[in-house]
């Protein structure tokens, strides 16, 4: 029985503990919660009842799946489902009006082929990349609301009626997502994508400035498993989709923080890119430093010095430049120093090891370029 | 006009392209749309509509919601959304029986807390990644059931006849579709995810092979731009997220083709963490043939050679795996034979450049383990 608390009790640290890494979890599933409650008035409150009926539920269904984590998510599928139902619905109403001029026998037959062919091309549009990537969930619903009003509409004669509440219903459940979504603790794509980033950067600067530590360390002192927060430019590697994700969604937000009118996502990606680059780069540096083969002792402690210095110095000018990034200020100077000086050590190894390995010279020839534009 | 018509004949075109590119994509499209002429048979045939009345529209949302590409996709959702349901529906009747103690005032105010408590403790469920990864769906679904049968129940006396409803149609829809993406042309993710990792090796042996002509082409005619098929490697570095989704959906398929049991997906993943690691190398590679910067005549005239036969074993050998997993045949002797040719081209380049550059022997070093365990 202990044990069975014990478990209990380590599972609800856990669960704390995520929470507490970032609140804004616990603050989202408020949120939803709210939302639901505020969503459920329709059908305790007897006027708001009488007026919109068992409709009431469109609203509720579409709380839930319209509530996302960032403004970017609830903007796009709030959109996408309020423009797909419009458009279907009157699609919809339009084909059952021409069915019913089919006779009682020809309609069904009418609709069935109406609802085969229009379902059949919005899920072969689907496949689409560009489609796929913004009017995914668009075309899920309109497939829906196609086939219920087409299919209804042969059942019932107050098809008008019930599209007014439908559409009337899903438009309030989705301004409520919106509103709450948007003026509730707002988590913004655009935000989440600009940190990440800045982190990434530093991540690799931290890479940097633990490289000269591990390569030069004696053999026996290397720990391959400690080292995490110098191993962590490991996630950049595979982070593409990621950023992919959140950018996605950031172009569907509007101004806000200090971009005015749209969030450059653009940009970002660029500079994610060359993140990446440099990424690829140091995980073949790392191959390195943990591979058996190593240089003769008379060349390392040649290089020593001035590798030492061109690393730190690179690590510090993408300190500077993850900084201001974070903070948005453009402090170019610094960071031109910085590189300026990982310059004059690049020309320092350089003279040293003439004719030797060139390999990590050349790595980090091909790096400074890269960190030069991403300030820009 | 003209202008108007050769657009639309060039969309047209590429449409059609799309489709031929993959005709899968049209097949899907096709059951999609048979499934969802089939399941408006609830709304067409008498009998059928009495029994189940509006709520045929249930089977219709489950369809569309359910038909995935995938079977994996297809059975995650389906089965998600069918036990969700039934959990959150006796919940649902629950909470409303417990409500009914309360009183007609206490009822409104007891439920709302319930749905808010729910609500949010179900969407914070959903960011520990391991439920994200495969109940993610059923949490949604889960608090939409039970939010709704909490809701409805305060107005409504039938709630046991309108939960028998809903869960027969959710029943009835899921059951076309699973039978439907299993039985008409299955795409089977676990097939995909072999097909990728075998077309994957080959991209690698394709650069493998092409690497020597540019590496030791004049400069003049190295064409940055025409390459395509050498390439190809670099979408492997970022496959991750793919892979990832495939084997997520793997491992919801049912034994099928040559996997009796379950899809191995752990392994194709080790596999294809090798093969990324793999293309890691080549992307730097990549750079040193780009770069400017290259190695003196006599010494590279001195190199050429072995190199040569160095990179086109190891692509053969590839190649040759490639193959093996593709037919599901394990010619091992083969594969180990292109090894042994190209580790002792490897020793002829090391006695080739003793005291120089080291770059590609070690790059090569480092590859020949990845192939021999992805070999196994």
């Amino acid at each position: 029985l202990s044990k069975l608390k014990d478990g209990v009790t380590k599972r609800i640290r856990n669960i704390q503990k995520f929470g507490k890494d970032d609140p804004r979890r616990i603050i989202h599933s408020i949120k939803v919660g709210f939302s639901l409650t505020l969503v459920s008035m329709l059908y305790y409150v007897r006027p708001l009842y009488n007026s919109f009926g068992v409709s009431g539920m469109w609203a509720i269904l579409t709380v839930v799946v319209v509530s996302e984590f960032t403004v970017g998510g609830t903007l796009s599928k709030g959109l996408n489902r309020g423009f797909a139902t419009l458009i279907a619905g009157a699609l919809g109403v339009g084909a059952v009006h021409l069915a019913r001029f089919c006779g009682h026998k020809g309609e069904p037959i009418v609709l069935g082929i109406l609802v085969f062919s229009l379902g059949a091309a919005a899920t072969f549009s689907r496949f689409f990349p560009r489609i796929k990537q913004r009017y995914d969930y668009g075309a899920l619903i309109f497939i829906l609301t196609f086939t219920m009003v087409a299919v209804s509409g042969y059942r019932t004669d107050e098809i008008l009626v019930m599209a007014y509440q439908r559409i009337s219903t899903i438009l309030i459940g989705g301004t409520i997502c919106i509103l709450v979504s948007i003026f509730v603790c707002p988590v913004w794509a655009g935000e989440d994508l600009h940190k990440m980033i800045a982190n990434n950067i530093n991540k690799l600067a931290n890479y940097l400035e633990g490289f000269e530590g591990e390569y030069f360390a004696l053999p026996e002192k290397i720990s391959k498993e400690t080292n995490s927060c110098v191993r962590e430019y490991k996630s950049i590697l595979t982070s593409k989709s990621t950023e992919d994700t959140l950018a996605n969604l950031a172009r569907w937000e509007p101004g806000h923080g200090r971009f005015r009118l749209r969030h450059p996502w653009k940009n970002y990606m660029k500079i994610a890119g060359l993140v990446r680059q440099c990424a690829f780069h140091f995980e073949i540096l790392n191959g390195y430093i943990l591979s058996d083969v190593k240089a003769p002792e008379d060349f390392i402690s040649k290089i020593q010095e001035p590798c030492s210095i061109m690393s730190r110095e690179a690590g510090e000018a993408l300190k500077a430049i993850a900084n201001s990034i974070k903070t948005m200020n453009n402090d170019s100077v610094c960071v031109n120093a910085h590189i300026e000086n990982s310059k004059k050590a690049i020309e320092n190894v350089k003279f040293a090891f003439k004719s030797s390995s060139t390999e990590t010279e050349k790595d980090l020839l091909e790096f400074i370029p890269g960190v030069t534009m991403a300030s820009i």
